[in-house]
């Protein structure tokens, strides 16, 4: 084995140059990123750019709110900059679990999980609920952490239809082993909701479980924000396991899973992602728990965000683009081409107005659009102005004949 | 689809009970767990215990030092209690950028990209260069999150013996496409480092990369702690990409992969994890950003960290026990069985020293082990103590004939 005695050595160069780049062949895909003009840049905020921001998953409007970020401010403090160690070990602070319960509690769960991420806790619960000999039925427009969850767990995975429950029912049909039907209870792209009364019925009738991400459907929908579990009257079924995330209506950073005692305590023992991990920050579950006591004492927030988000479809609309009904606080406005919606989307960030942008290969169905998301915090001249401008630089292929 | 237009329904119960428990599979589960004395549970920490922690990550005692958690509170304050969205969307500050920035100049790479756990880091970096066509060299010991990794890739993966460059070689031997060697640069459980040099000549006679996880490299081995890499003289090779975590000797969250830009605009474009993921909250961006400065203002950390682990080393292979001699700063004490290793760590803790305890089926070569890690921040008083703790709760099966 090596051994690092001192630090003498580290003054080498390189033991030997390559005889080949062993890098090469990302060129050629870097250059088909330029010609199909599909090359990601990141593009750093600043704090204070004075744009107005309907791209962020900030629904609520929570992330710099004092109580928020003095929350993630004195956690770190008490805390520390970092939990320090594997949930396991040294990484659970009486601060997790304080954010546990009143997770559990308040979306009307029995227990709750917390993790470094709404990724980790997608692949968390997917994994841990299909296991070898298992079946996983898995909605065509999952978010890609609930794909490669898939793509991880032991079980078979049926990939059926664009919230289809008689899709889920039939791929669910006769299977003899652990079962269960996975979806996101709002979709990322464009707003719509699932059926979750219906998914839940398919999963009943086969005795499989339903596992539903609400990553954007926690603190928007529901009664005073509870999520798509609680508006649907699946909070606390012993048959329905929900994942969220922390990092955006609480304005925060990490994910959760949130089901039956028993799934947790499974998760604890066998989640990969939770037990080869750090635990989430203090700073980050302070900022989560803070968010969730806001929420609590300020129910209306939730409506607002909606009522936004109807206004935005309403208007723009009625401006004659076309625009799905948003069934929770994300508004997609159909654009003509992919460069044309690149260039909208341009125009406004000229105009003051960042939107996000969305085109293939990251939206399946082939349509480009702007991606707006409605926030809690807007106010009505905010919201016309924004209407305004977005309408002021569509393209002409942008309304409706 | 299913919409919700008011909150009417959130009172609803279920809408059917299920025929069959669909999580009854996690019964018998549960119950061989507990025959086996293996079940795991969380026991939350407060924030004043008292204890002697010798089981955490925090390698250079960083994570209460008070310019981290400041670091944390200003960056929350500042810039939110999350950063809103995709590091692709709203998701990148200048905070952000600035700690990519930084990171890579003091490892010593072109470039570097920051994601919010290391697991997700690992992910990334294991896709985004293990292609369909392509062949990925895993050494059997590799974390959890590297071992994902692979799996979620389009490569092929050949595993290979630990810490075996030859095997490693062999393996590469005239494979064709896109080639990538993974390895832990310091093993998380028994804290030995690999053999990098041999392994960068390896990857270089058949034209592969090199890809290292050096999240318990940095900070602690390399000059000032600037990693293994570094240390092996490998740091800004063109085939060469490290992974590291901002959990460990920064004290944070997080975590990063530095490499040529060429690969870092490669997993900008294309890794899930980092694309469809939240970019790390603002808190630890920050309280990493702290440590990485202090670190370098203070490069005798490194150096203590090693020299404590050396000294735990030491004196307890002179009180007769089984120690692994160290190569970073983590210490591995073998204990006879599994239940006797459990009972060491409990009897360490009530006489007020936290360690690790590691016990098959976490340890593949079915060692138990007390796991160790030195802190730059003990002092030789507390060192002393310590090691006097270990043993004697040592179980007589721990000393050497």
């Amino acid at each position: 084995m090596h051994r690092q005695e001192t630090d003498d050595r580290t003054a080498a160069g390189p033991t030997g140059e390559p005889h080949r780049d062993p890098f090469g062949w990302l060129d050629a895909q870097a250059e088909r990123r330029r010609a199909a003009g599909l090359v990601r840049t990141l593009r750093p905020r600043t704090a204070d750019s004075g744009l107005l921001d309907l791209a962020s998953n900030d629904y609520l409007g929570l992330a710099l709110h004092p109580e928020v970020t003095d929350g993630a401010a004195a956690a770190a403090h008490r805390w520390g900059g970092g939990a320090t160690g594997s949930r396991l070990v040294t990484g659970t602070t009486a601060l997790h679990t304080e954010l546990e319960r009143e997770l559990a509690e308040f979306c009307g769960f029995e227990a709750a999980l917390v993790l470094s991420s709404g990724y980790a806790a997608n692949l968390a619960a997917v994994t841990a609920l299909g296991p070898h000999g298992g079946l996983i039925v898995s909605d065509a427009g999952n978010h890609a952490s609930l794909i490669d969850g898939c793509r991880l767990a032991r079980a078979t995975t049926s990939v059926v239809a664009h919230a289809d429950p008689d899709a889920a029912r039939k791929a669910l049909d006769g299977h003899e082993g652990p079962a269960v039907a996975v979806t996101d209870a709002v979709f990322s792209v464009d707003g719509d909701a699932a059926p979750l009364p219906e998914f839940a019925a398919a999963c009943r009738e086969s005795g499989a479980a339903l596992l539903l991400d609400d990553a954007h459907g926690l603190g928007v929908l529901g009664d005073g924000g509870r999520g798509s579990a609680h508006a649907a009257g699946l909070a606390g079924a012993p048959d329905v396991v929900a994942t969220l995330t922390l990092s955006k209506s609480l304005g925060s950073q990490g994910g959760a899973v949130l089901g039956p005692a028993g799934v947790i305590e499974h998760l604890v023992n066998t989640a990969r992602t939770f037990i080869f991990d750090t635990g989430l920050a203090p700073a980050a579950t302070g900022a989560a728990l803070a968010a969730l006591r806001l929420i609590r004492r300020e129910p209306q927030r939730a409506a607002r965000a909606r009522e936004v988000a109807s206004a935005l479809h309403t208007q723009l609309t009625a401006a004659g683009l076309t625009t799905v009904r948003p069934d929770a606080a994300v508004v997609s406005v159909h654009a003509p081409t992919p460069d044309e919606a690149v260039r909208w989307a341009a125009d406004c960030r000229a105009a003051g107005l960042v939107v996000g942008c969305f085109r293939p290969p990251s939206v399946p169905d082939g349509i480009s659009r702007l991606r707006l998301t409605a926030r809690a915090d807007l106010t009505d001249a905010q919201l016309t102005d924004a209407v305004r401008t977005i309408v002021r630089t569509a393209p002409a292929g942008a309304f409706q004949g």
